[in-house]
């Protein structure tokens, strides 16, 4: 049971959204500049990386949400995700990514985890300073997004279908008008 | 150094909000929602949480700069702010304030280990689901500013005078505009 006093049967930080509509516009906004807006680094790629830390803090409703918008993007690809969350080392993506993840890996921990020789191998593998700025930010403000889902105990319902469909619904829509149309019943429909 | 060629001598997070304005814009929006818009907590209470949960991610320009915004607030009682870092619960500061520092605390650490205990415990000193809803956001989101800050390896200055100069320009202007006029000029003349 949430923390609070969250509109029942809305799961993960859809809850905290509708009950606080004046912080979930900026929250909105930075996950669709982050996540979607044009970038050197594919949608699908960022999406990995949200994914990925979103596993490192073992938040499930972030890492199975955000994994299954990865996959979306990644043509329906999930067990590259599984992968990617796994063992990003020897997942099937290109170097450049591996650097940026575990970039992202360092941020999860601590941003004084990030060392000169992580951003160096990044750059090595062709990583711009605005590639490395984004996964900086997109892990940072994953740390934010995953503490806050879980901090306030909201509900993450295990159905792997009500995740596929949410995902592809944000591939294909996007962050803005997440909390659009969502209601007790319309939460209960999926 | 920077990890990332940022616009030089500018310090802490304006460095990368300058290098990325599209960020920058609902950052500035979240912080100055959670921080300073109407709410029950006082602004003063909300930058001791924001001080605090900096303070606990080590990271010094966030701890500095909100700590000298909290002052401000405070009648500039910088020593209350310095005793909160330290040992918030026999620091002089509302018993309620207590147990939202211990859930932000908490929040730093980890969504999952904020406890119904803290939350019973702040309920029982008046807390309401919207402070504690906001206390959970604010810890959060700086789990995500520390990180942008350090990750990058922005440059913090250790002039005291600088921080409480921008810590009051803040307190009285607010987040939104908090890049604007920043310049080389500007930042090396403060």
């Amino acid at each position: 049971m949430p923390h609070i006093n969250l509109p029942e049967g809305v799961p993960g930080i859809l809850g905290p959204m509708l009950f606080r509509p004046e912080t979930a516009k900026p929250l909105n906004e930075l996950a669709e500049i982050l996540l979607r807006r044009s970038n050197s680094l594919s949608p699908g790629e960022r999406e990995l990386i949200a994914t990925y830390v979103s596993s490192q803090n073992d938040c499930y409703f972030c890492q199975t949400v955000h994994g299954t918008v990865a996959a979306h993007h990644l043509h329906g690809n999930e067990a590259l995700v599984i992968e990617t969350k796994h063992s990003p080392e020897s997942a099937d993506i290109s170097p450049k990514l591996k650097s940026l993840l575990a970039i992202a890996g360092k941020v999860q921990k601590g941003g004084k985890q990030v060392t000169s020789a992580d951003i160096e191998r990044a750059r090595r593998e062709g990583a711009t300073d605005l590639e490395i700025h984004d996964t900086v930010l997109i892990a940072a403000a994953f740390c934010m997004y995953n503490r806050y889902v879980d901090g306030l105990a909201t509900w993450a319902p295990q159905n792997a279908e009500m995740y596929r469909q949410q995902g592809a619904r944000l591939a294909t829509e996007g962050y803005i008008s997440s909390t659009d149309g969502v209601s007790l019943e319309t939460a209960h429909a999926v």
